[in-house]
């Protein structure tokens, strides 16, 4: 299958915490780095998903946002350094290429986002991503 | 009340699981198909949602993605069967109108997926939503 | 740090729900009003979150939708009144920015979406936001 799905990187399940609706499944991301996903627990069977499972996590490009500087005391369990490798400018919203250790990503965010950070070529981010945005496929 | 959410799919729950924080409402589509929602716990209660409810499930456009091909192993429960109608180019960004057995769906999806993907009026896809996307409207 | 979150919203934490994998906080806003956030238990307890922490309500543009006249029967749990203050439209998409009570937001929603319920400066809207789109930072 192809996705529309920019993002996709390859990893493998540290562990899974199964709740009655909900499960977060943690993994180790094969470029280094790691990341958490909250989907159901029904997705956990029927994927038989289990530690040792090799994934990869999907993130759709507008569920990524980015920080410059300094990151703490945020919810967002996924914090993916990297470095800005493009930017294609629409009039309302921005498609921004990052480059990470695990992968590119592809974030879009809005125009005014990319005037106020001054996100260009060169720029040291980091890339968020909530666990309920990251769904997962079996490799 | 008229909504930004350009999709909503009338349907019928059949089924919720429901956990201490979360629950996943699962719901038979009219148009065919089913759909699973993960919302808050307080959300069904105040929603009255039990088996034979009436709702509409709506998904922001930015949450739609879409594949091409046999899609298989993925975390995404959402898996709708249509055909592209019609394609909105930008700068950036693009929208994709995509016909389902239970309605119509569009997508906003990066100008990249399109050109990659080769979406085009006619171009046969799966939009993929993940359950922690949908919202569900009692009708 | 800066973040290119648009939406960062200001508050103390009213209660917390716990469940196995999932939490949801409850916060009241300072400018007024209340928002549900759906996070990881792991979020909670690694930001040490608890009843009377201070915090800012993060959303990413793209998660906001919006709604003209009366909202009822919706899952959603965040519904913010407000006013249009500026539309930005591009081919595809387009930026609206709202200004609430508890501050200012931008939504990013389709370029159709605009021109079917005729937003404008000064049109009366609710941001409507899904809990699992929120993030929590720390003050």
């Amino acid at each position: 299958m192809s996705l529309s799905i920019r993002n996709q990187l390859p990893g493998t399940v540290l562990s899974i915490a199964r709740g009655e609706a909900m499960a977060t499944v943690r993994a180790r991301l094969s470029g280094g780095g790691q990341i958490t996903a909250a989907v159901t627990l029904e997705a956990v069977r029927e994927l038989g998903l289990a530690e040792g499972s090799e994934i990869r996590a999907l993130v759709k490009s507008t569920e990524v946002a980015l920080a410059t500087g300094q990151v703490s005391g945020l919810s967002i369990r996924n914090q993916l350094p990297g470095t800005v490798s493009s930017v294609t400018t629409g009039e309302a919203m921005a498609t921004v290429k990052v480059s990470l250790e695990s992968g590119d990503l592809t974030a879009a965010v809005t125009k005014d986002a990319v005037d106020e950070l001054g996100l260009t070529s060169g720029t040291r981010v980091t890339a968020l991503i909530k666990s309920t945005e990251i769904a997962l496929a079996t490799a």
